[in-house]
Parts: structure tokens; C-alpha cells; sequence
């Protein structure tokens, strides 16, 4: 007896749960935890089910579903299996390390394929674990270049997701738009204060009491796509921008472990430019 | 067209929540929001659902609803309604300024009936927002006379909840088994951290670097009940115990008003000495 | 006997700190606490010293101190004494009534001189605690004629502080120039996120997971004076822009009264547009 | 030029800043920082100075601050330079991770010399990072020799501290008392709640909404030495205590973590069975 997953986004009408638990219950599957959200706005309705009990054929379940429901909708069976992530990051070690420890020991929830750097300097560490370290320079290339040796890169994987774990290249929107809501980046600053390069500096300017730290999906827009999990911490005058980097690096790397837990568990749905998040 | 909340406790059994929601949706009912949990320790089923509709007659939804269900269940169907409360006070003003100012200004989800203070320091605060305060002293009677004048100056009032808002008397097993799960404590500490008297001056002694503040319902143990809503902060060195009690009573107001705005809006279920809350 | 605070502020050099400490050493004055920070950058030194002892001649005292530096600097001398403020308020009620609270229980540390209001809302609320309120509305005139009005108001009284408790109008540089460092704002969001108008609307359609609030001294550039204190909440998808204001006015409300507390015990300087904040 | 750290902690008396500060500027010593607290009802003085410049000879200089003192003090001289500390771990990894990448990439402020597990565990993992792992069983063996077989490994450094980073044995009286203030230990709870063995069970049982850790120097009552730090998180009635030891491991590494670096920095000063944290 296994766990099984069923995200449904649709059009708001009423009747949806019964429709949907109707047929769950046909199938003999139990709902352990069940969330569910209206955005009263968009009229737009949000479902993450969690059942126990055996599923004898996804198709015809989700068949049975889509055809229970009144309106079109995005159903998603996802039975429980680990998922497969890679790493891009420059020379900053704290959130790499995060992730391949908790990789290592199986707390992640995902196998890491791959980390790839545009500097050599994490190469030894990611070893370490058994992960293939790939060194992609930026320098005496066209962006373009560098990213297509970055996707050739990630083509040889069966990738969920791409995570920028401070990884301080910009990315072009041409690469971004090959994995849609696939790119997980850790912002350092409670966006959307301190947009763009070098927020530690920016707030210590500004004398900020907080900083903070943002993870969020990647569009084409810098800093600017949907927001999944933020956090702050105190500082005061005694710090200095490069004080605040270091606390900040405390945050980043839980804001960022936090959100992943809720990507690979299936917990964020992507509406607009905003999150829903069933933690 | 007005909010219903449907409130439903019972045995776990596959199926519940086709049930439930296939009668919401016979009386047109729309789920505007649906929390639901299953302790699968105990087996053990409970869900809180927030529809938009017209009710014709809650009797026969009610009697719908509990026939649909396959076994014996406790369903609350609750109008959007103003409730009632009664506060009990000693001479510390935080937490009852700040639910009286709530309710002044239509904030609170409930109007204060009346506030009982074993000595007169409040009074005079609480009838500057017209609300009765009954003086009863706890000095020359027993602990039996001294309620049954609670009691009695509290059955004047068709109460849903009685708030301790830092009431220092202990309140005998006989007077709280008249109001199961109906009277709300704030303790000063992170229960079951300084059980019993002077908590702050306990924490003190012992040299923790953080305090706490601990919202639970009251039953015959002390201290012991559910509990609804737990809050800390950092202290340090440079505090004794009464710099402690003045940094405590931030969080003692803002736990105490967190958990009376979860009880009011009917989110807190009590089961065996826990709850659970639909945040 | 009674306590002491002494201030001073000066460009940094080797021995400030034994040439203070000696003097009042010599006055017999015993150092209680003791705050020192030396902006490294700026080459600036900032203390604050809480001594007890007995002072028979202040100016004295001061002139000692002052002539003990090899270099010009500010300092202050202060008695322990009550400081006196006065509120502007526009319709929302959380931070007055939090303040009058406090200053009504004398746990504030200041007097709370008269509440001026651009709307008659909140009148009856004032008076309840024998506070003055002035309705000055700001229609039908000048801009300059309604600070006019609120300047000859505020001049009938000897004012430590001017706090804008939630008023919603933009006071001019002309206005504020009058009060140098001497009005404190609370602004509902955590800045420089959320400049201007709205916060929470924007907050809302950006998606973001943490609001805040942010109490600074109010200088020519709106939102972008010295911050003093700063504090966040994590909100989700469930909250619209007014259920992100009604948590928000928590966080407001709890901030402005931490900013408060510290600039009325005097622990806050200001230096360019940041503050140093002996907490 | 380097900077050096001064630390003393005598009874009270009016002008020791004055004298010791005196000897300091003497010395041509700039204050960078400096922290001083009086324990009022103690009557006890501590203060921790940074100081930038040279020291020409170390024994001089504390010879001269001692005589300054009108009184016995306690007087350390620390120049900056890396500690070293072993761990004792069992089979938990997520403290142990932690630590080892902060030395790897030089961030901790000390070299861990040695990883001692009672189990074969963590062997791997340890010495990945390059750090002798010794295994040493606790079965088939008395306490006193298990202890030994510890001590004697101990022994082959020199230690500034013993960390318990999940080390799940109680050690004796006579082992702790030949490290005192020397063995930090995490406690996964916020002591003094759930003192002893699986506080999490404890936790989940009593229905806690708040679930935290503690580190603290080990002295010979279990969970009952001077603590160092403390952090909370909030956990709800869908946490069972598995899941809850899972959400507690981020703030046991995340308070061991803070503690160490305030250990490892020389701002813990122990007075008594409290902590004086000048952070």
C-alpha cells in the first residue's frame, strides 16, 4: 500500500470536492491530508490530496477524475518517488553544502545528478559526495555560449528541477523559458526590497533592522518571479554589509532548504506570478 | 447570502468528505475553504468547511449530513454570529486592554459581557468602555463562596467562552467542570516550562534565553489543558525576573488575542488534551 | 540617589572611554550599564553610559566631561524624567490605543500630551483617557494652513516627541524641518519594500510571504528617514490585502511601541540616516 | 596590527572601566568594541573589550591590569587565534554535518581535531572532511571504562572544547568534572521543558504548539547546566513526534551552531549556572 499525491487546479464551481473525493473514494483510497484553496479573485480552485491505497492504473484514475469534473483541469497523480535535481553555483559554498548533506543522508527528498559552476572552487567539495562537478566558465565567451554548454549539460539528465544555489550569473530569458517553474533561486533580501546586485550592500546603506532572504520560481524577469518561501532575521548597527552577508547566509540556506522541501513534496502551485503553498 | 461553518468530528472512515461535500453541493452550497485532518493514531476524523450559500433550514442539513455519514458524529453547523465572552481579571492590565479595545472597535469577534475582578484596580478601566465589572474579592469566604458568586454573576449571560486574562486565583475542579472546554487561560511561560506560580522569577533563576506565553483551555489540572497557542522571545543576561515579566506581557496579550481569534472563529477542535487548529 | 544617562557622541580616538569614565568616577558615580560602539567607517564613537550616584551640578558634570575630550563633542546629560509626546492620527485605532494603554497604566514613559486627528473618527477614544483631541481636517485648505493649524497646536506644548500613530497624510519638508529627529512614523511595511502608498495592496500582488512594518524618524523624503526598528510576519496565499492589513496592524502596533520605548529611555542615536540602537 | 580580546569578571566597584581602560589607552590599545554588564544583585562586573593595536609583551599588560584593580579579578588576555575542539556524536548526523563544513571552509573559528562516535555511524561522513573518527562502543563494557577509552583519546589533543553534537549517552559526574564549562551539549528541547530522555515524544504527548532547542555547558545534573542559547519553532496537531524531531534537527544545528561561534569567539562568560552572552 503506497501513498499517492492528486493535485487538481480548475476553474472554481461548486461540487468540485465531492466530484473528485467521489471518485477517490470509488477507488478505495483513503485521504490522509487534504488542502484546498479558492482564490475568490481569479475564481480559481486549488486541490493537493494525499490518500493512502493501491492505485491499480493512473491512466484510467485520471481519466475518471477529468471526466468527473465539470470543467477543464489540470490533474496530477503523482505516486511517491524521489526526484532528481542539479545544482548551479559559483563560489559560494553554504546552501551547496546544505543540500548534498542532506542528499547525502536521503533527507532531501531528491538525488542531486549534477552541480555545475562557472568557478572551480566548490569542485573538490561536491566530490566529496559522489556528484559530478562540472566547471562551466563565463569568461571569454558569449552569454549564449555559455548557457548552451550549461543545457547540454543538463540534457543528459532527467532533471525536476534546477536549483541556483548562489549562482551569480544572470541568466537570459531564452534560457529560462526552456524550464518553466523548473529554476529555484535563493535571493539574499526580502524581495522585493533590495532587487538586484549586491543587497547586503544596498541594506546596509539603508540601515535596514532586517535583512532577509527569498526563494522563488525563475522567470524573465530578475528577482522578480513567484515567491515560495521568505524569511528575516534582526541585525543592528554593529554590522557591517559583509556581518550581514554572513548571518545572511544562515537564512539563505534554511529559506532555500525550506522551499525545496515544499517543491519536492509537491506542495507549490504556480498561479500568475504568485505561489500557493500547502505546507 | 451569508458564511456557514460546517464543523464535523468522527470515527475515520473512507469516504467521509464525498459524503459531507455531496449534501454541501445538493443545498448549493459553495466551499469557500475546506480544512481537514486525520489523526491516524486514533483514528480519528475532523474538518472545518467555510461555505458561501443560503441555509433554508439548518435542521434538515444537519440531519442530512449526519445521516449521509456512515457512522455516529459530532456536526456543528455554526451561522456567522457574534459570540459572547465573560473576562476574569486580577490587576494586570495588558491582557484585558488590549481585548477590550479590540471589542470596542468591532475587532475581537465577540462582545465582552462582562469583567470579574477579584480586586477593584480595573475597574475603573473597564467602565470606560461601558463594560460591567463585578468586584468579587477572594478574602474572608472560601473557595466555594468565592466562585458560586462567579457563578452566579456569570449565569446573568449567555456566555460562549470565559477568558482568565490574568486571573491569579486557581480555580477549583467542581467550578471549571461547569465550563468544558469553555474557559481560556493565558499562563506566562512556554507550558509545561514553570508550571505553577512565578514563572518569570523561575526562568530567571534558571537562566533561559528565551520566555514564553501559553494560551490553553482550562481543565482540572492546572496548567494542564489543551493547549491553543504557544509564542517566545529571546531575553539574555541583562534581565531579571521582573524585566522578563514586562518583556513577557508583549507576548502574553498577543498569544491570548491569537488564540481567543482562533476560538471565535470556531478553528480550535479539542481532542483528548490537545487541539487542533485550522489556522 | 538616582540614576543618570549620559550621552556622548564625537569622532573616534585611543582613551575616550577611560577620560568619561574617570570623571565620573570622581563624581563618585558608579556605572550601572554600559554601551559603546565605534563606527569603524565614519571613525565616529557613540556611548551611552546609565550610572547611579547623586549629581549636584549638572553643568558642572558636563563641563568636566567636556573638557576631559581631546575633541568637540555632544553631550548630553539626562535625568531620570518623564518625557512628554503628542500623537497625529488619521481613522485607525491599534497604535493610539496602544499607546494610550501604556501611558494611561504609566508603563509608556511619557505623557501623552494631545492627539490630533485629520478625521474626528477616533475623538471619542482619545477622551475616554483625558487626552485632548484637536480635529484638524485637512480639507478645504492649503496644505501649508493644515500644518499651520497642527504647528500652533502642538506649540501650546513642551514636546519630546511628535508621533504619527497611523496619520495618513504626507507632512511637508517645511513641516518637518521644524522637528528634526523628533517625529517618529510607523510605516506598514518592512522598508525599503513598499515605498509610498498602499503597502499591503502591493505586498498582495506581489506575492510575497513576510510583511512588516518599520518605525523611523520622519526626515525631507518619505519612507526613507532613519530606521529604528523593524519587524516581519509570515502571511500565504490565504490572505488578500486586507486580511495581510488586519495581521499587519499587529506587527505595526508592536513595532512602533518597541521604537518608542527605546528613543524615549534614550538609547537611540541618530548618525546620517541610520540609527545606533543600544537595545 | 592585531586585534586582542580582554576579559575580566571581578566583584563590583565604582571606576574599574576607569582603570582598566586607563592601562589600555596606556598601552596605546584602541577600544573597537566594548561590553560591560554588572550583575546588581551579585554585585559581580564583567566586560569583554576588543582592542585593535600591538601588545608587545602579554604578561606586562595583564600585570598591570591586575594591580590597576582595586580587587581580585579574573583577567584573560586572548590573542586572536583559532581553537580546537573534538565531537562526540552517535548516529545523528545533521550537527555533525554542520560543524565539519563550517571548519572545512573556515568559518567555524576552530579545527575540530576529532570525532569520537559510540556508534560506527558517522565514520564515513567524518572523514571525508579529512577529521580522524574514533569509534568507541559503550556496550559490553562498564560506564567508567567507556569513559576512559574517551578521555584517553581526548587526551591526545589540546582542546579548548568538547562538543555533544547528538551524542545520546549520559556521561558521569567524574568525566564532566574534568572539563568544566569545557562540553557544550545540545539539548533537543527548550530546557527546562521535557528534561531527559525523548522530549519530542514528551512534546507531542503534552500537545505542545512550540517545540525548541538548547545548548548548554554540561555540568554534572543532565540538561541542567548553564545554557547558552535557545530558539523555538512553532509545530501544529499535524506534527506527530517523528515529524517534530525532524523540524527540531534545523534548530539543533542552527543553536549549536550560534552557541559554538559565541563560545568560539570568547563572548560566554559562566557566573554561577547562568550565562553572560555579550553578543
Amino acid at each position: 500500500m503506497n501513498n499517492l499525491l492528486v493535485l487538481i487546479q480548475c476553474k472554481d464551481r461548486v461540487g468540485l470536492v465531492t466530484n473528485i473525493t467521489r471518485v477517490l473514494a470509488q477507488h478505495q483510497l483513503n485521504i490522509i491530508a487534504m488542502r484546498e484553496f479558492v482564490d475568490e479573485v481569479e475564481q480559481k480552485f486549488f486541490t493537493r490530496i494525499e490518500c493512502s491505497g493501491t492505485v491499480e492504473d493512473y491512466k484510467i484514475l485520471k481519466e475518471e477524475l477529468l471526466s468527473s469534473l465539470p470543467i477543464a483541469a489540470d490533474v496530477h497523480l503523482i505516486p511517491k518517488a524521489e526526484k532528481s535535481i542539479a545544482l548551479l553555483v559559483t563560489k559560494e559554498f553554504h546552501c551547496l553544502a546544505d543540500i548534498l548533506v542532506r542528499a547525502h543522508f536521503k533527507t532531501l527528498g531528491a538525488e542531486v545528478k549534477c552541480v555545475i559552476g562557472n568557478h572551480e572552487t566548490l569542485k573538490e567539495f561536491a566530490e566529496k559526495f559522489d556528484v559530478p562537478f562540472f566547471y562551466v566558465s563565463h569568461e571569454d565567451k558569449s552569454k549564449a555560449d555559455f548557457e548552451n554548454e550549461i543545457t547540454n549539460l543538463l540534457s543528459n539528465y532527467q532533471l525536476d528541477y534546477i536549483v541556483l544555489a548562489k549562482f551569480m550569473r544572470i541568466l537570459s530569458p531564452a534560457f529560462n523559458a526552456q524550464y518553466t517553474h523548473k529554476i529555484i533561486n535563493i535571493h539574499h533580501s526580502f524581495l522585493p526590497a533590495f532587487i538586484g546586485a549586491s543587497p547586503y550592500k544596498q541594506a546596509f546603506e539603508r540601515g535596514v533592522k532586517i535583512i532577509g532572504a527569498t526563494a522563488h520560481f525563475v522567470t524573465n524577469n530578475l528577482d522578480e518571479g513567484p515567491i515560495i518561501s521568505q524569511q528575516t532575521i534582526h541585525v543592528n548597527h554593529t554590522y557591517d554589509a559583509k556581518q550581514m552577508a554572513v548571518a545572511g547566509r544562515e537564512i539563505e540556506k534554511a529559506v532555500l532548504s525550506k522551499a525545496l522541501e515544499q517543491v519536492l513534496e509537491d506542495r507549490v502551485f504556480v498561479s500568475g506570478n504568485k505561489t500557493i503553498v500547502f505546507e
